[in-house]
């Protein structure tokens, strides 16, 4: 099957540490890269874990906050020395044209690539991106500032051609598209073969969805059903619950409901606050409400 | 001795690579913590390195290239979510102003702390900062931007007092201070002891001098005359003396004869460039035209 596998970059909340990094994600669809959040230090983990970087044509930015968006001058910069000559395209909430504009202007001179920034309105469901083999679409989060999280989705493929049943009904080639487009095939004879009958359905979309930074929005769960992989928030511990319903953070325990009203299928948590040593003690509290789930760390890879 | 050291921070130039972080030095004088240059990833190596960030009240940034400053929000969206309560003094070509105090304004909210933004011209000498103990003068360097160097220098102390002499001769305590300050003791019985018999003369004062991104600047020996420990740039080898030439950096050996002119009593050489896997190539060039000369690297210390 292609790749489609997740990348933390890095999972520290607020501030770099000795631990961990601030938030950034890369997705590999196929080879194809998918930044999610941008914090200090972007560039450099991209680079540790060999990612190409003329291989990132897509930055979404989940808010504008410093520990999410403060890596984007340095890497788009590092564009700009490295030559690139192909278009970025950067995702962000409203504002964020007005705040790195000028910095892109100042610190990215005589480059052959245009930054394109597109806002995204935080308080709607849209798709923000798609090509051929994937939308992404934001969603509303609850936080401090305006925030958004976002479901990448496969584009459900065509389903595959019986050979066996084409070669057996002598179908010319002709036909092939329409039958993997939905037809059937009626033989000279006039016996009908339905689609179901000439192909075999293909592999299902798979889907990825990040949540970052925010509580738990249970409202989100129905367009995240089923979702393959969800990297939700987990700053803090159960006995810090006040404090992550102070801050709207979610504890570990909350990202493990929001999985489970998702009927999601695997989770990783993230974004741990620097005051927690031992990290066990966050898995262990969402492993209690739903089983399958990983902490993330600097460069752990999780493959749909 | 008090302190009086430099630890490199970063020493590559253009980007981060997984050598080199990009340009940043801290100096410490008697604890006080003075950075230079703030490339991204400058707060991950204060980490590193133990330093205190409440240690750290004026910044000094050479130019505003990227490798150079882009650490700057992330540094300070550091000192605000830490809670910092003392100003903070950024000292910077005109043009930062415009460029960070949007930055700074957007990503440190709610903040009591002052983040003040001295801008320097750097087509003059200028003294930009004096306390107590010390001065920092910013000096033109030719670089593709306005750029400047940085002299840091002791403020001469007051000779120590003779203990033994002051004892023999009963001088009372209230002349003390006069004789610190160059006067003499003349006894009861008429006899005149010169501020010299009563003195021993204090350590020198002690010199820094930083010159990164440049080319060799001879005009700037005289102001550097007999500095204790220079840092130059030597972003290439000279087989690259072009390239060198045209991006107005410096060779190894233009860093070393830059400091034989300027009768440095230590060289060290840093932000080099990332075509060179193999660093001892510089320093052997250095060394040719200037033997106490060092290669920088991260987390290095260098004592005066």
């Amino acid at each position: 099957m292609e790749k489609f596998e997740l990348t933390i970059l890095g999972c520290g909340s607020a501030t770099p540490t000795l631990r961990h990094f601030p938030t950034a994600q890369i997705l590999n669809i196929r080879e194809k890269l998918f930044l999610i959040d941008c914090a200090e230090g972007t560039q450099l983990q991209l680079r540790k874990g060999g990612f190409k970087f003329g291989a990132i044509n897509h930055i979404f930015i989940s808010h504008l906050h410093g520990d999410h968006c403060l890596g984007l001058p340095g890497l788009v910069s590092t564009f700009a020395l490295s030559g690139r000559t192909h278009d970025i395209y950067i995702y962000a909430p409203v504002g964020a044209e007005a705040l790195f504009r000028p910095m892109f202007d100042f610190f990215c001179g005589n480059i052959e690539f245009k930054i394109h920034i597109r806002e995204f309105d935080t308080t709607e469901t849209s798709e923000i991106y798609a090509d051929r083999s994937l939308t992404v679409t934001a969603f509303s989060l609850v936080h401090r500032m305006p925030t958004c999280g976002f479901l990448f989705k496969e584009t459900p493929l065509l389903p595959h051609i019986r050979k066996d049943m084409i070669d057996f009904l002598g179908i010319p080639h002709y036909a092939i598209n329409g039958i993997k487009q939905g037809e059937g095939w009626t033989t000279s004879e006039g016996v009908f073969y339905p689609h179901e009958k000439l192909t075999k359905p293909s592999a299902p979309p798979r889907t990825f969805a990040y949540c970052s930074d925010t509580v738990p929005v249970f409202q989100n769960a129905a367009l995240l059903e089923g979702v393959d992989l969800l990297f939700h928030e987990a700053t803090f511990l159960e006995q810090d619950v006040a404090r992550a319903r102070q801050t709207l953070h979610s504890t570990a325990l909350g990202a493990a409901k929001f999985a489970q009203a998702a009927n999601a299928k695997q989770l990783v948590i993230g974004h741990f606050s620097a005051r927690y040593t031992d990290e066990e003690l966050l898995l262990a509290e969402a492993k209690a409400a739903f089983p399958n789930v990983a902490l993330a760390d600097e460069l752990l890879t999780f493959k749909v």
